[in-house]
C-alpha cells in the first residue's frame, strides 16, 4: 500500500526535537494518555480517517468564516492564498491520522515540533516558499482547539455509536489534541517557560 | 451576602491586561463562545459551585500523584510546600465559580492576565511570599486541560443529567477553559507570536 504522497509532509525526515522523550512521557501522563486511549484511537481511526477530510474542511470552513483566523491565510494582497491552503490540507488531514494511527515516539515527537515551527516564523512560509504572515498566533492555536474537540463529539454521535464509546473515544481525542498543542507550544515560549 | 473573603485574590484590583477587549472578543469567537454558553454555565453554576471545591481536590490529588506536576509546588527543602498549596487552593475554586458565574469582561479578562503571570517569574511566590519553583511551565498547563475537561463531563455524569444537558454544560466549560488557557499563555509567549 504505502501512504499516499503528501508534498511537504516530511514524517520521519525531520530534526530531533528539542523536547525530550522523557518530557513527552510526563505529557502524556498529565493529559492522562493510557495504553487504553492508544488501542481505543486505533480502533476509531479504522473508521475515522476516512471521515478526517470531512472534519477538516469543517474546521477550515470555521476557520474561513472567521477574519481573525483566515488572515494568516492570506498573501500579501489580503486575499486567501489559495496556494498555500490547498498545500496545508492535506498535511491538516494527515496529522488527525497520524494522531489516530501512530504510537507516541521520538518520530511523532520530532514531528509535532516541526509542525510547531511551522506555525512561527522560523518555518511558516518555508515549506510551501509561500508569503502568507509569518506566525500563527498561539492564542488561536490553543483557543481552536475547543471546536476541534467538539467536532468529533458531535461526529461520532451523527454516526450513531453508543454514548460510552463517543465518550471513549471523544476523551482519547481531547487528550491526544491536548498534548500535540502542548508540544506545538514549545517554539512559542519564552525560554526557561516551556 | 457580600463573597467569602479569600487571601491574594484581587478580582477587580489588579492591573489593566496588556490584551484588549477586541482580542478576547475574537478569542470568544474561536472557542464558539455564545450567549448560550454564558448562560448554561450560569444556570449549571448554581448547582456546581457547591462542587468546586470537590473538583478542585480531584485535580489537586492527580496533580500530587505526578512528580512532574507535584514539583511546582515544593519549597526549597524539595517538599510539597504546605502553606502555598493551602494559599492557592480557594483561589483556583474561585477560578472554577468565576468561570460559571462571571460575565467575560475587561474585568474578567484583567484576571485572567493575573492568574497567568501568577505562573511565572514575574508574579509566581509574590502573593504568598514562598520559594516554590519560579514557574510551572506552560505545556503542563496545557495539558492538564484535559483532565480539567473529563472530570467535569464525569462529574455532570454522576450527578444523573440527561445526556443533552451533560453534552450543553461541557460543551460550554470546554470553550471557556480553553479561552483561559489562551489568555494565561500571554505572559509565556516570546515577542509577537501571542
Amino acid at each position: 500500500m504505502g501512504e499516499p504522497r503528501i508534498k511537504g509532509y516530511e514524517y520521519g525526515h525531520v530534526p530531533i526535537s528539542p523536547v525530550t522523550l522523557k518530557e513527552l512521557k510526563e505529557l502524556e501522563a498529565t493529559v492522562g494518555f493510557t495504553d487504553q486511549d492508544r488501542a481505543c484511537l486505533k480502533q476509531a481511526g479504522t473508521f475515522l480517517d476516512d471521515d478526517a477530510e470531512a472534519l477538516v474542511d469543517g474546521w477550515r470552513k470555521t476557520i474561513g468564516s472567521q477574519p481573525h483566523l483566515a488572515q494568516w491565510f492570506f498573501g500579501p494582497d489580503h486575499r486567501p492564498d489559495e496556494g498555500y491552503k490547498s498545500a496545508v490540507k492535506p498535511r491538516f488531514v494527515r496529522w488527525v491520522i497520524d494522531v489516530f494511527s501512530r504510537p507516541f515516539d521520538q518520530a511523532w515527537l520530532d514531528y509535532q515540533q516541526e509542525i510547531g515551527l511551522r506555525h512561527t516564523p522560523a518555518k511558516k512560509n518555508k515549506t510551501d516558499r509561500t508569503a502568507t504572515p509569518e506566525v500563527v498566533p498561539l492564542r488561536y492555536l490553543i483557543a481552536f482547539t475547543a471546536p476541534v474537540l467538539e467536532s468529533v463529539r458531535r461526529h461520532l454521535q451523527a454516526k450513531g455509536l453508543p454514548a460510552a464509546e463517543v465518550d471513549h473515544i471523544h476523551a482519547a481525542w481531547t487528550k491526544a489534541v491536548m498534548l500535540s498543542i502542548a508540544l506545538w507550544s514549545n517554539p512559542y515560549t519564552k525560554e526557561g517557560l516551556w
